[in-house]
């Protein structure tokens, strides 16, 4: 249960000037479509919500959005740009919308990237600057990656701080993960030490959607698209041959969305595995056995984060950015189900694919593109108003601001008991518990 | 406004079966991914909603999604499906969903689709009926179009029912725009006067977007991410020449939804001209010279609902479905900007793209095709569910029944004062009043 | 018949110096995949041509590639890039091949680029000139068009010599048509006037791929691919209404190969009319009219030259590069096909479709992305041993010299009896001759 | 050297009937776009070759296409299609050209499809037959794969003859590899050994393009498209990170054609290491070290059947084709370029992609589907002319007749001293040989 507390975004101060854009924001009122900045958009949204809360304070969001009024003077400040972490479609279109969005909405003209994320702010790896104008961000929407680098991993905040004082950066956006996240909280609690007034505002990056808060993070909806393609060639190929099975591993180290929805784009799928919902090898086996016998071929679609229960032998690894490694389940799974049919003497023709770098690299999809660019918008409005230590996202429909304490505090996952899980085991047909299931076949 | 009495759905009686599905639905409560059906949600999400309605009974709608008992017995029913007025990306995904659902999941084995639209359900036009199985339904979402085929306007309602009777069909589902849902309106009506148990179930279906209550129409996606590529190809074109114009008419009768978010898609425009924004061409013409003049080249992006205002004097015409014809707005656009630059004695190097056809037939990108099915999944539980005379939809990522009254009472448009309309204008940078832009660049 | 005279290519002098490849050509002779610059690709390879030329010469072209040997020292000229005419997918990767090759493989350092055309050269539109390096064209070959601005029509040939001369370029790569080959050929004639060494080398562009002796034209694989979609787009829009005709006018003045190609490529074409294949509307008509009433819709593909003579009466009119502009005969034959329905009192929903600039403005595909490297590589190499007055192409398989007089001096056309045509005719199931076959179905 | 005899067809019988599509082949002689029946294409059109042949017989094809006269009656006949091995694009284009061209142009009424390969023909695996009619094959162009399903290996000809002459099949159409046209070879030579009148006629099926004298097998162009998405996006991932390295596997166990040609295709490539290039590692590895050190990032692409020479140790395995499995040198090459960075001390940060399902299972792109129609009734033509032990291909853009002994007996390979491999040298700048390039560099 979220406290209506942890909803409210800090801001730098409270003094204010007259925005460049308040000519576009003539009388804008709280519509179906806009919600005025004295206004607040609602947590939850159902009818249970407004019962539960009764007399007590309803949770709800700050709209995102440009103000009349704004803290920074856009012709005195600098900006930087840092993004950080795994590469995800979009990254450039975020750079791009920011600097557009920066020196022809507001007429900020000092805008630098730093290079390899965090890396490029500390000395330790050498500082590297790029200058980023409207001309040299012009078409590098349609490469994927991003123009800047990045790396995985924090660098000491009080270095990055150092770095920013020394450079006078007054504004710095950050787009990474729920780690890099993390690292821009110490910025911002470093920056307030000091007491400065930097604003540090983050564009969430998740190809998994996992984080939490911001309705669908960026990139997804092209991640999946293109998982969609090799679920669709698994199928093509598990259906060409005699027993053929195609096992496709896409990525999810906590969150089932990416397996979720691109096995529903299609609809090839006969089976979907995901972190957020417990299964036994023990029951699927047999259970997947029956299948190919029955109907020729089978198609399971596994997010990497599932099943890791099977692999809890594995010595603990890090990555670079403190994550926990994960066990290669896909891997895991391929071997379990070659030495299960040949224990059964069944024949089986199995082709593993797992497509992950074929998903992160590629440009975003006309509707990753334009959503990169309003969450661009509304991160540049954000800080122009002076707003920090928080993120874009949107939820239900309307921009909002999310305090990145919240952000960081769960992890956004496919809900068993909610609507997409459901339509996926109505799409697949596979049992909820595949032990029980498999006793009606046995 | 809307009356909260509006947003309540008809259903067809009040006794219940156990559903086949009810395995799936252990012990669902309202979640943030799953509204119960014993709760609602909101039509507004705002603090300013709940404010105002203070002891007043808050608009809310009906969820969709399975229940746990049901009105129809799946073994005994008959299902029949058609698909009207034009093609727009999905509609095969549509009807693949049903089939699927009502098949897996309910095992109801009769379904037939009609052809034609409702000409395929009346006499005059020769019935024409197709049986549907999964086996018939299984690549058609890889085409675009509609294996029913389809035709625009409705035809006699007491006829339709006659034939529904005829049939033994129990539940209808129709694909189709705010026309065909009046028809689906008048048949219900029909129904219920001869006191019949037929479910009308509506997926609506609008290419423009402009269907209220229902979030985003399905096939919108595809058909702006089409639409963008389009923009780009006359950006190319406008960029390689010397003082070249790119002028690209999209859809939107009503709205300029695909107009705006196909500008933003690539951000290549510099004007989008729309129906719900009013605007002068003495105002506009002379601000695209100047801009041709100064950056060698422009791009405008103009929805075929505007500047109609221009077209009065044309005779009015009506197509089949009885909506009113428009006049060509590009056409008429295209003439005037090259007579303008003839009497500047400016050269100009004009190319005009009028991409519709290209767009309304393309298959459903994997967004629109999860869309798709998730849709036609709410639609055949709504059905198995005793509803009637309502369109599904998804509000605010909630899937929902929608009265067709309501559905069919206004058009969903761009909030000139929203914030979709704010990205356009913060991306493009065209002025919100050419008028007054015009007395600045003189 | 041509004389083997033709096939031979202006030399600049006789002089050579050692090549920076030479490394890489160890001991190449003739094989099945390169052809020695010692031999010669025969224009013809039936054993019908050896017979009748026995004891005469055989034509034969010089073959493409690097030299061991070359005539300009790359370390001290400077070379000149221009493109012409309309656009045409693949423009890009030319230009940035010739600047790869230059630069990489020979250490040529001074290239520029000039701009809008041949208009670029001259005084009196302005000389355009960018300068044009590896990291400058890194990645254009993502984007349709041509970096460098296009122009139609030729201008003074001394004027652009004049240009030349004063900018100290020693070699000029002119990227364009039948039209800009000519102007290139009197480019080259005006220096050979002054006796200067500056190589004249062209790249033919035609998207229609009408240009004769050069194998196939670059973009042309792109075009016809995307021509598809449209053909394809207007199937989906006949077959999903009663009575569809779909009608899609494709690119080709003179040359019927974009409406063949495409309309092999998915199948669904009914009938192809080209420029080469004579027909007769009073034939076609009634053929038209019961293959709709038998099969319920037809599609129709027309290239944009055929039938002119039908529209004899329109008046003469010439574009900027002085092609005779062609009457539409597209929207005469949608004229004629809607009135000859009506005449007969039979119902049509007819869908005209003519996607030019969708299919110019494209970037090429990955075929047409490594045809336009190697051209620019043989171009390049061409030039640096002194070739002028010359295109390059690839004749069976081998790059080849084609002396542009030989290029300009007739069409690339449709051969009515060759095997392509009759794979459509085999494809389509059209009758040879439509009044014939409609003496048939009377 | 090919001996001319070697280039002859066998034939059935010298009796013909007059072919139903004669009226469509009114007076063709041999013309620059089409070879007539009685002349013959030259193998190799050089004047080197012709100089060498003075006075002997020149190699030559015979030409495909129609014949005037044909040797089997169409109404009679009753054809069989399998398709054999691994999956490749356009499968399904052919299958469906050939029953397109049977049924529509020749008026053979019985076809029949054979399940899962050779497999299907014989009794131990239970012979699997479809009928195939025009309508079960109109959109199966669309998908990958092969709608009667594949599997490796031969099977007992004289099984397969039993079989044939069972079902009354007169004509075999073989669609598969070199394996599969040997074991096509031992159909024919049983057949024959009975004295009957059945054809078998191959389509050669190559993904690696490494079946000699077809000049460019169906398929692969689609390939090296998709292949080139891989190198890109290896690109972007090397491209992001500091010290980045992208290392693609493509396919190709003997030739390098399809890593030649995607590596061209967008240019990313630093190193195409391929089976007809020897090279040595501890040439190549300095020199990689030394690029990722001056340029911060490099993308190598391996042909799977590069390097084997460094896999000798690992135990010989032969696939169920009898194809030797090849050791996998990608994953080789990635640990030995792991540990080359680590004992240097160097950092490193490799991406491994092998994308080789995601290839073979596309549908054909638009060229590839023209070509497979184009191939698909030259085969048919062919066999209705009573050619057997043979395969169709295009040899300098003439479709011709191969006979399977010479089309069996060597591999086309990428000639290291012909034009494509020249290209690609002078594309990634790549050295002729690492060990003299590394001591430059040291």
């Amino acid at each position: 249960m979220v406290d209506p507390a942890q909803l409210h975004v800090r801001v730098l101060g409270e003094s204010r000037i007259d925005s460049p854009l308040g000519a576009l924001l003539p009388a804008h009122g709280t519509t179906e479509h806009y919600v005025d900045e004295t206004d607040r958009v609602l947590l939850d949204d159902t009818l249970a919500m407004i019962a539960a809360r009764a007399g007590a304070e309803v949770p709800s969001f700050e709209p995102g959005g440009a103000r009349r009024r704004i803290f920074f003077d856009p012709s005195k400040i600098k900006v930087g740009i840092v993004t950080c972490g795994g590469i995800c479609p979009g990254l450039n279109d975020v750079i791009r919308g920011l600097v557009l969005t920066l020196n022809n909405q507001y007429g900020v003209s000092r805008i630098i990237g730093f290079r390899n994320g965090y890396q490029g702010m500390v000395a330790r790896h050498g500082r590297g600057i790029v200058e980023l104008t409207p001309t040299s961000v012009e078409y590098i929407n349609e490469h994927g990656g991003t123009i800047l680098g990045t790396s995985r991993g924090n660098q000491d905040p009080d270095e990055i701080v150092d770095c920013l004082e020394q450079l006078g950066v007054n504004v710095l956006f950050v787009i990474g993960g729920d780690g890099s996240m993390r690292g821009a909280q110490k910025i911002a609690a470093a920056v307030a030490g000091r007491e400065r007034r930097i604003a540090v505002v983050g564009v969430p990056k998740t190809i998994d959607n996992d984080i939490p808060f911001i309705g669908q993070s960026f990139g997804f909806q092209t991640a999946y698209a293109k998982a969609a393609e090799s679920i669709r060639a698994a199928h093509v190929e598990a259906a060409a041959q005699p027993n053929g099975i195609g096992l496709v591993q896409l990525m999810g180290r906590h969150s089932g969305f990416i397996a979720s929805y691109a096995s529903l784009a299609n609809n090839d799928a006969d089976y979907v595995l995901i972190p957020e919902v417990p299964f036994s090898l023990e029951g699927f086996l047999p259970y997947l056995r029956h299948r190919v016998l029955t109907r020729g071929h089978a198609l399971v679609v596994v997010a990497e984060g599932a099943g890791q229960d099977y692999l809890e032998d594995a010595p603990v690894r890090l990555d670079a950015s403190g994550n926990r490694k994960l066990g290669d389940f896909g891997v895991y799974l391929r071997d379990r189900i070659l030495g299960d049919f040949a224990s059964a003497g069944q024949e089986v023709n199995l082709k593993y694919i797992d497509p992950s770098y074929a998903i992160r690299s590629v440009p975003a999809n006309p509707y990753d593109s334009v959503y990169c660019l309003r969450l661009a918008q509304a991160a540049v409005h954000a800080a122009m108003a002076g707003r920090t230590e928080m993120v874009v996202g949107q939820w239900r429909g309307r921009f909002v601001h999310v305090p990145i304490p919240l952000a960081v505090s769960s992890r956004n996952q496919v809900d068993p008991d909610g609507d997409l899980w459901m339509s996926v085991l109505e799409a697949t047909g596979q049992p909820g518990n595949f032990a029980a299931a498999t006793r009606l076949i046995a």
